[in-house]
């Protein structure tokens, strides 16, 4: 087991730990905690929320989630050596629960949403209990599956500027319906943010402008791929001095696309961290956004049923759009899953939790994208198939 | 070896064949051939485009395709006893090409275009060469890799009520902007459809009226999704009486998306199907797309390099725009293999024939989708990796 | 599809064949054919009986079957420039049956005999249908799977020398037992053999010197590994001029071991092969036996039942004996079966027909060597768990 | 992370442990710790040694190490409710290493020996260092790759009737050549017994009955199956009330086969465990041995060299004898490795520790078994493939 060199404390919100994380992106957040590169180590992680969502079977703290405290990210760590423009190289050793539960969350319309947020405005929570390698969750009953664990969010500082351009863009989306519910983007907000051990007199500026960590950006960050799993290695640019790696959001599972947005099964856990440098990697093999080899470890399947979606909503059609594509892929697959015992949210819940397989088909077949689903079968108890 | 029910005439036109197939969807296509429920078949298919692209080093004839001569369809094939509301279940039991070659083309961005025709707005072809499972082609050396052979477009025929939504809904969005190249859909266009053995009398009217085979529709059809391999069933919906299914564009190999427009290994072939019944089972599954399951051949790689795309164009942010974040992952992944002595060109031609897969990430992390690419290592004669 | 080299005339037997191939291991068998390195060829292939197996319900013909007759192998192909100590290079670039059935039989223990012929003494025969990738049995129901269809025999023909060394040591192991029931050991016999254009001046001298086909030896011949499939790549010893390479016994699908010696499903069918040379490659590599690396489009499970056999049989205890700790693995799992509708024969034919595993497990641990056979369960049509 | 049931106190020698475990079987041996059917439990193992070897760079300690001391388990573990002729169902929920290292030794063929000793009489030791599911060893360079971990021992107590059978049989071995070396068996010793909480007053007569761990035997015991992975659920016939479960010899990774004897990379761990009864099971299902279904997370590869081996060794046939052709196999693929710069030893320990395939081939093809190992390529850091 590989030094701990950051700690959770996981009964008490991260503001308050002896040596906090962060919740927002800024190059001014400071590393405490520096790692030489050819070096092995163990990080501890709070799930995302800093702790909000408990282990019971209402979801009321899922309907009143605060958002502004998430994600709670464990870091920075200062990798030495590291600069601009090198690719850092991070290898996911291993990673696990610290607790015996997680959770997946169907977030309100009003307060966070999620891919089926107009089909399922209203809130709703699942807990998961872990035996080793497998979940199970009371309030799905009849479904076992192994855990593709992996980090939902993973990578490097920006720089000013790039934290510049983030900003811009980001402002001029939400400037065509800043009335939208939910909102297009999510500005800096001071309120809430955990921003290290930086002193207080910067405190005020930084919160203003440090990004959130939902949306995953060119330097990876909250990307939710799930094949980010253990013995995976990843290739990440960095912008900044000592590269500034932070890691959080764990999840034990999660289907492709994460649909419920809190739709992984969310943990608290610790995640073993190998890290290296290729001096200048970034130009020389002109990468721009993060690189990886999935491990060989992931729990494989062999027999999926696979539902299509296109690019056709309510009768309407959309040019391409591999989004609706697989919004539609995803209402197919809940809608035959209520034919199997389980009702309409624990079928949304199980296609963003279970390890479901979201491709890309046909993306040039004008006017439609065909995108399609796959749940594997073995994680049933039961025959789900017609024939 | 199945008895052979639809024969192609790989030398001559569609439209001058003995028993022509189709190439545009419409219920009044007579069905000259039955089949019974229970029974294995082989169908034979030319290339999709009607033989007009030919075993050569230049690009002149993808440049200047006949799109409307597309996709010749083999079929339809009366499935007896089906009704409306069934489910038509039909297993891909085997396929393979009927000459030792195929090819992918780059269309033009006027005629044809493709996923980034923006970035590739000429013309291009690969031929490849067919050895038992594996591809090579001439003009992109150091790779060979095994064929996940599949039909492009497989399904059955629309009701006339259905057409009528289709192309209500194409047309609608054809008028948001009439002007663009390539266009936003393709209406029902008279010129050059085949029709199968329709009387002349009926010709005109039906192909005014009959949808073109582009696009992928509820019904199935053009979905180019890899996975529909040897071994695969699929669970279509019927909606005409004798189901009327037809199959064409065989691919030998092709990566998630299709991404060249003619990306897929685009081969003439010949495919065993069986099939079967489950009388009434839209309405018992509450099915309206197709479902399928996978075979259990698929060639299996265990090493991937991935690229992440975020749906961030040229600064500007799309609000969870799946297809955008593939476009950009697409083009991180034909960056990087230019390290590696691809020609862009090469490289784009690949993502799109080779096994390669396009999985979706977070899709609920605004404003931000994530979907990432991935190419499988072993079918390279060198080693891509940086470390 | 590759030019056919070899043809095979299923209506009569091989001796009769306008070029007949042969069904004993002799360097002098004539090359009628060669093929230069890098070409690729069609070979056809009858089954390895020569026929005298029927598409019936009976198992007269198993019962009756003269061995002396096995395997007919087509060729020998002369690889022009091989010379010996050469590595021949063959790709098995696809294969599939020349007919739509195949079968597995279990020999009678007078008459061939088999892994387990003291518990089956009796001859038995399952035919099988193939159905594309899959095959079904109707005297086996509620079994289907995918092929994974293999040359159980291929190899290249011995020297003068090596020839009388196989004879040695086989004539010295029958003599341990001379009169065992089945025999230890099959010696060259002339009745029956057939050495394609061999001239009838020599027939009598090559006939009473060349070795029987039945057994595996350093040159490969046959192995009877399942996992020479499509897609493989064999590095074969090459011990005389132009290698003289043959090939037969073509299997649709087998278990590891074969156990019923008529195990795999036998079938008559077609192979394509590529060939080339590593000049001096024995030497280089200090390879004396073949080596390959498997195709990568096996059947894949993910679920498989493991049944565990120890090398005690009958209260004794064998030293680290696998053959017989395979042996109660497999008696184990036929006794397992017959819990859910399968007779015994039934349960011995599918562990040598299905794609079954067989593993070595502690070899080292005296007394007691373990190896287990498993089952993929994705095979049956209903569930053969006990929990 | 489930309850700790067992602790094992790494620093000194089992039998000074607060609770003992033990290192014979037989059914006297108390349980002091009970389990319910449905639970999840957590269970220390010190390596199989008892401590002996040490994380050097010399091998002394395996030239000298005493094999009394061994297997050190833990348990027994009372299964409540548990009566002869149930299955126990034990679910190996995960496990993992205590230290961030663990061994592989040859040892020397006075002491101990293996499958190879014959060729590597010498005693020899490599070190393996865990990064996550990764192992790399300082003694072979070049080589990385994810463990297969798995208990080498797993079983429930032998009746006394079982227990007097084994000693029976294994006598009788024993007698048909007392004076070898190494021995043919183990008989039951005195010397080194650790026999749990017994009491003094029966420690003599047990430990002159009790059976040594080495042998697999039809209650599992040390099998040595490196399939029974992370999330196997395995069949256990119960002999005795209480069932008395135990656990031990975990392995970080190991090749099928075990081959150096002491060939897994051996680790003090960790392993969780679930387990549940199914009342008469061995009757219901004819069950006398274990059977089990491997877990879904095992580390796949999808390109693997393969050796092929023969029952011949040194000029002379063995009659389908599985065991030799393992051996030749495996000499085969050491000898081939030595052109890569490895040399023998190493050769031989990565054979014994690596995720090696060993599986049959044909077993029935008079008078030649072929069997043969596989290596999977992707854990070399370079090619070792001649084409």
């Amino acid at each position: 087991m590989p030094r701990v060199l950051f700690k959770a404390e996981l009964d008490k919100p991260m503001a308050e730990w002896d040596l906090p994380g962060h919740n927002r992106w800024h190059p001014d957040i400071p590393a405490e905690v520096g790692v030489n590169p050819g070096e092995d180590f163990r990080v501890e992680c709070q799930e995302w929320t800093d702790g909000q969502i408990l282990n019971t079977d209402d979801a009321h703290d899922i309907e009143t989630v605060d958002l502004t405290r998430a994600h709670v990210l464990s870091g920075p760590f200062a990798i030495k050596g590291a600069e601009p423009g090198d690719l850092l190289v991070v290898d996911i050793l291993d990673l696990g629960p610290l607790l015996s539960w997680g959770y997946t969350g169907i977030f309100s319309k009003e307060n966070g949403g999620g891919f089926l947020t107009d089909y399922f405005p209203k809130a709703y929570k699942a807990v998961w209990d872990f035996h080793g390698i497998y979940a199970t969750s009371r309030h799905i009953p009849g479904v076992k599956f192994a855990g593709l664990s992996h980090p939902g969010l993973i990578g490097c500082a920006p720089s000013h500027e790039l934290l510049a351009k983030w900003n811009a863009r980001e402002k001029a989306l939400i400037a065509t319906n800043p009335e939208r519910v939910p909102p297009l983007a999510l500005p800096p907000i001071e309120e809430n943010a955990v921003l290290g051990t930086l002193s207080s007199e910067h405190r005020s500026r930084v919160a203003r402008e440090a990004a959130r960590t939902i949306p995953p950006r060119e330097h990876g960050g909250n990307v939710d791929i799930k094949n980010l799993s253990r013995g995976t290695r990843i290739f990440f640019p960095v912008y900044v001095q000592d590269a500034l790696l932070s890691v959080g959001d764990l999840h034990f599972s999660q289907g492709d696309g994460e649909i419920t947005f809190c739709g992984a099964i969310e943990m608290a856990g610790w995640i073993d961290l190998g890290v290296d440098l290729i001096k200048g990697g970034m130009a020389k093999y002109g990468i721009t956004s993060p690189i990886f080899k999935p491990g060989p470890v992931e729990p494989r399947y062999s027999e999926y049923l696979m539902f299509e979606g296109i690019s056709v909503e309510k009768e309407t059609n959309y040019y391409l759009d591999a989004t609706v594509a697989y919004r539609q892929a995803s209402l197919n697959a809940i809608r035959y899953l209520t034919n199997f015992g389980f009702t309409p949210e624990q079928a949304y819940i199980l296609l963003g939790a279970a390890p479901v397989e979201g491709r890309i088909g046909g993306i040039v077949d004008i006017p439609n994208a065909c995108v399609s689903i796959g749940i594997p079968l073995e994680i049933f108890d039961k025959k789900i198939l017609p024939l």
